[in-house]
């Protein structure tokens, strides 16, 4: 049964159309079709097994946009004024008060605590069902500051059809962000096709509980893990237990995850999307406070890894796109 | 294509001798297979959908035995054994100086800090790359004390139909277990047919570094996550991130993971394994120092959980058994 499925998904990728539409004709491109044939090829020396296919992306400026700030600041900022009528405090109390005035500068002044007791005051103190509840709710209505689109319309039609063409060809798929892995595994199953179990990213403490009998699973304010930088493959292997053989970000804070895959043994894919595009998205790389790209950048031109250049290799970023 | 393959599965699963040939006839049987039955009839009010059918099982004492004590302490013996020419001390040095004299009440005299400071000397230290070789070759060759198996050959057959008969219905299976992460990943896929990403455990710290200019991860000697009691649907919610449907377990550790599981919307199955054959394998419960089922039994009888008993339940414990 397997092998006659297997042989009519490959019958039927060999005769579709172009997989990859909205990637324009070149290197790029064609450097991610010839990686997947060949580690897909039977009898290739190149060829990995399917259990072995294990691809990772970043989040953040990679299957989404990030500007102007990460997406879950938003969220983050939509939760302090939804909790305010509860917290009257906050209206002279810092850092709340500032981000209350919109002065987000203010607000982190005192530096990493302040960010911290922010995403605290909005991230715990509920259950894990509550939680999934308000970011489900949050992301089905919450509209971009800049396009007015919904979040979840912000993600970018080429990686959408590279998640697409990885999958046919039988990868198994992992979100590995920065963001919070509560935050994305409410949605990441409908818009990406990557279920809950295959989401890593930060996290917060949880507790057991029994209330009246019945068990809740309570969020903490107290951080559990940082799935950023060196944390990255720190978080891939305790999650996935093995080496992925693709791995695809954006900027500096993806550049351990891009090291950890493409030294592995065997032919290996390190992907970085370069946002170039200031007319269609936006333009930042090295100096950019929010999805900052300079030693990654340096280094997978040094390493040969693939660059995406937004401008030049998409022919559409995002689906609505006229 | 999808479709086609479900209905030839179904097909096959209609027409199938028996799925669970190991299995007595008698209620146990009866309410694991009402149970498949139930939650993958397309149109049935217990209907899940495919993407939800997760399971969760126990290792330690649910899918192999774990009696005289559990396998990995056995590892961890022969760890110290192996490393003690590089640890000259140990020979007048406590715990090591009793363990390595058989004399285990003596070693763990001083609580849980002695243990803690064994499992640290023998499981951290090294890559992940490098400990992941130093199981999979104790794997290969360490055998059990009684019954002088391999230990992989201290399996549950009706445990591995069980298995088969879950994934042929379409279950995604979780190892939840007490046990070390990173000493099950290199053989449960092998064993179990489980692969790495959907095994869930107890763990230590990691660090990536760069060593020569290559990357590797370093075992620390700090405790991570324990993955036991309350521990169990904290793994659950941050590895697989939603509530399993059914839930496999033998004894006290499991009993808030079949808690979670159990009280979930809609048809749930909680198992709990009770050793009842002292001919066969071993016979414990209430007051085993090792797997103690005690609590879990009372709530199993009141909540209605399938017990299995394995002397009248299981035709054939083991594979090799005459």
């Amino acid at each position: 049964m397997k092998s006659l499925l297997a042989l009519l998904l490959l019958v039927n990728v060999a005769f579709a159309a172009d997989p990859l539409p909205s990637w324009n004709d070149g290197a790029t491109k064609k450097s991610i079709i010839s990686f997947v044939e060949k580690v897909t090829k039977p009898g290739s020396p190149d060829f990995v097994p399917i259990a072995e296919r294990i691809a990772t992306f970043d989040n953040d400026g990679t299957l989404w946009a990030e500007q102007p700030m990460y997406f879950q600041f938003f969220f983050t900022l939509d939760r302090v004024k939804a909790l305010t009528p509860q917290h009257p405090e906050w209206k002279t109390k810092e850092p709340f008060a500032s981000l209350l005035k919109g002065d987000l500068k203010g607000a982190l002044a005192s530096g990493e605590r302040a960010g911290l007791e922010i995403v605290m005051a909005t991230h715990a103190g509920m259950t894990t069902e509550d939680f999934d509840k308000i970011v489900h709710d949050w992301i089905a209505s919450a509209r971009h500051p800049k396009t007015d689109r919904l979040y979840t319309e912000m993600v970018y039609q080429p990686m959408l059809e590279l998640l697409a063409y990885l999958r046919v060809n039988d990868f198994k798929i992992f979100i590995v962000s920065g963001g919070g892995i509560e935050f994305m595994r409410p949605w990441t199953e409908k818009i990406y096709g990557i279920p809950p179990e295959q989401v890593i990213g930060s996290s917060i403490k949880t507790k057991f509980e029994l209330r009246d009998g019945k068990p809740v699973l309570v969020r903490l304010p107290e951080v559990n893990f940082i799935d950023d930088n060196v944390g990255k493959p720190v978080g891939i292997q305790q999650h996935v237990g093995r080496r992925p053989i693709a791995a695809f970000g954006n900027s500096d804070g993806d550049l351990q995850m891009l090291q950890w895959t493409t030294t592995g043994r065997g032919t290996r894919l390190g992907l970085l999307v370069h946002h170039t595009d200031v007319e269609r998205e936006w333009a930042y790389d090295r100096k950019s406070s929010v999805g900052q790209l300079d030693k990654a950048l340096d280094e997978g031109w040094a390493k040969g890894w693939t660059i995406v250049d937004m401008k030049k290799d998409w022919k559409k970023i995002f689906a609505w796109e006229k």
